[in-house]
């Protein structure tokens, strides 16, 4: 069985966390109770958020091992902080240890990620994968997931240089080893990464049936369907939410992101592109 | 909407927790990812066990306020405990503070209590109620939920003297109680109370459409039709499991403890009699 | 023994929580494990933050159980967010439940309420002073600790109209209901209270050996003592700090509260005046 | 600066726990508050406890993040578990994250660890300490922490077949890696470690000025003693306590293990031993 949580990621006009967290009808602290899309019915085992402030350069992590529907920090934070840039994330975990440092979004400098899927027979390819981080950075290794390792892998391959290409590096070095360790299919991910300014997004598993992952609908759009948000009517059209599963039970909102693509949200022009793992340069095979 | 909880007690020859409590296919533990006749399919906000130790008058109780499915010192007593009379809860909270003085089981001297339901509109009615706990045992009073009151209040009504009777003056308090306030339907409950010698179990509601609760079937039967479960071949034939909702897929395993009733457990000869509220003697009408 | 926590509160000039919080040499996260004057010198039974942010009527409140000194969500907080009027609390119980409804600071709509201190044998009093409390207000009671009954029975007593008057009937009716049962100094408190505009610090106790409290110098003069504290530079001079225990080593940074007194701190005048307790009206002897 | 844990080891005649961990003058959970030889004065970022029951093969471990001193769960095992051979630990951290699989005692099949110290510059030396780690045991680790390293390097280098050895192998190890990293005293240790049959405790550190280590005297000299402890009455005379802080104040009670030895406790002979680390077999330099 594959652990399967439930993520968000909000890009745009500066949003009060509130709004996007507890006020749809199928908001994500709803899916915490109960997740209509993935494997596990409830997501009860931890939460975190992130986020970007004015004129700060680090985003804030707020993470905890309790539900996230009982939280009442969580409640409080999200009803007064407002923020252009956002993720937040609710924990399904199969057996792995329920601790702050084991909860997403992780954070590494500007850098946030969060992940809902698994490495395939992970115990397994944990030392393998472990030693190929950066020993520059393996000691910021606080957890004991493989989301963690696969963001500390895409920081050594170039997070900071090249997105697409570092996250294609990290996937194919799980895959090679994998492979090495008889693993069929190795990956399975949906993958939200940013650096505070872009918003990447990415599904792709081994086996090409990843998790569900959907983007919205252009504001003016979501607008219409959605009369009763009325937090949407100053919002910019560049505004954007990138989830695991829709909020609210409008199909027309919602556009799926297709298998092994990722697609990045940005100031001017958003984009889906392919995605396939890459040879990951300089470890050796 | 009512709060569902799920709660288990067991009485009989000494038992390893473990046995009871993870090893059934459709365990208590399971019952708070999955619970299958609730209203609430997640049971996630506490959970909470007491159990008696042979040669001590005071039972021990464990509590703590996130989900039981994750919690490693749950499994840990429980494969390294074993008690003659031990009680189990796993919480589902409609709002009422997360903190382990709301959870169950609730402890006074040697006496065990846990509750599945509701004081309807119980914020209406909380200081009534409070008002009527003996003023000696208003201190006692940790928590927030209406469970703990009900509990205070059959200590004030006489528990120690006569568990019946102190659970029905409580149930009838309750129902005056609302009923001076308007409400209709005050009480919805099923209650597990032991001693640590006799376990008293009630089912009622003031609708008559209370909350399940089952009793198992003699243990030969139970051996019949469940030769899997290896631990019940050393069990004498008194011991007795009560449960909100049956552990595994036998309906012949279980039976049902019909409307407004009451059972005791104890050794020698178990009961099952009508259960009534009765008018709360010495409060002032 | 009486219980003794430590607390601060900051009026003036919108400041990043982090600057108050940790940057200080003798900070009151540096307090929450090494108090100097405080009867415990640990103060790690939980703690408890409130702010009020630019356009929202009710502040925020984050509240949690384990130690100040090691929580990571306190810091991340205090890292991003900047207020003009904050509360802070570290607590040390002796022996009230560990759990989030008895941190500090209370809120109840726009107020906030903090407190260093206790009532004498309040578990023999608090009956009597719950019942006190109006009945409509009653209900929102979650925890257990004396501090809390004291902030509803100062709303019950006119908090909204007269803030020195309320808590003056307030200590008035402890005062009234500890002599009834035999306690002769029920009273020892400073109490911080706000409504997001105004802050009142009152230090009292029936024995008039009250716990310290002081506040800040003007800021002109601090600046001059704490060059190092850059954040300074740009506060106004109505900027004020009132505190359970000096910040840092600069004996001429702060000055005493005098025993029985309050003080106001707004916009426009700061002000000390003399407290006493009330006759708390409309309560039957 | 170093973290300055507590720790406590007990082996006799089976013991209720509170006897030993509340009922003191000075015990392990005071310590936790108030410790009076520790560089640190509060141990509040954690504590745990493991012990073997009769017919069990695998110990029991209750770890929790918050202090010791208000933990209820703990109080409520430690009056109800009898056992005789148990450890007890309460954590002071320095950064590392506070979650449960940081918590010692760290548990592998039969065995037992925990220890009081530090790996001088951990982050430094974290990832060849973790690669010399036995690949098949390398999944086993769950936290951040030094002592689990130090504890899966120990069961790598043996300790299944020669606890001084394999724990001299493994100090030997940490010491030439942490030289190899220009670290000049790596190694600063009180460890304890058992098999649920014999207890080894270890007192070493490079500098050769240890943190503390104490073991009791023998049953009847301390009866002597400590006339009040009535739970001593019953006590076999191969009860031994191995200790970081003496309990109580009597300075007859307690002997000092001394620098660079380490002890054996076990049915029969108790010994005292001089420890030196040794070459790490099998691994390449």
């Amino acid at each position: 069985m594959v652990h399967m949580c439930r993520w968000l990621a909000y890009s745009g006009t500066p949003m009060l966390l509130d709004n996007i967290l507890y006020k749809p009808r199928h908001s994500l602290i709803d899916q915490s109770l109960h997740s209509r899309m993935g494997v596990e019915t409830t997501n009860g085992d931890g939460f975190g958020i992130g986020w970007y402030a004015a004129d700060l350069d680090t985003p804030a992590i707020i993470r905890d091992i309790g539900p996230a529907w009982n939280n009442r920090n969580l409640r409080e934070i999200s009803r007064h902080v407002t923020s252009p840039l956002f993720f937040a994330h609710v924990r399904a975990s199969t057996g792995t240890a329920i601790q702050q440092t084991n909860c997403h979004p992780f954070r590494h400098g500007r850098w946030l990620w969060m992940h809902n899927g698994a490495i395939t027979d992970f115990h397994r390819l944990r030392r393998d994968l472990s030693l190929a981080v950066d020993p520059a950075l393996f000691s910021c290794i606080e957890g004991s997931t493989d989301s963690e390792v696969m963001f500390f892998l895409a920081l050594t391959f170039g997070l900071d240089q090249d997105v697409p290409g570092a996250v294609a590096r990290m996937a194919g070095l799980v895959e090679r080893t994998g492979h090495e360790h008889g693993v069929e299919f190795p990956v399975q991910m949906t993958v939200a990464v940013t650096d505070g300014e872009s918003l990447w997004a990415f599904r792709y598993s081994s086996e090409h049936t990843s998790r569900s992952l959907f983007y919205s609908s252009r504001v003016d759009s979501l607008r219409e369907l959605h009369p009763d948000l009325w937090f949407l009517q100053g919002v910019s059209e560049e505004t954007r939410l990138v989830v695991s599963e829709p909020l609210g039970d409008l199909p027309d909102a919602w556009h799926e992101v297709p298998e092994s693509t990722f697609g990045v949200v940005r100031p001017g022009q958003d984009e889906l592109l392919p995605f396939e793992p890459a040879a990951p340069d300089g470890i050796a095979a």
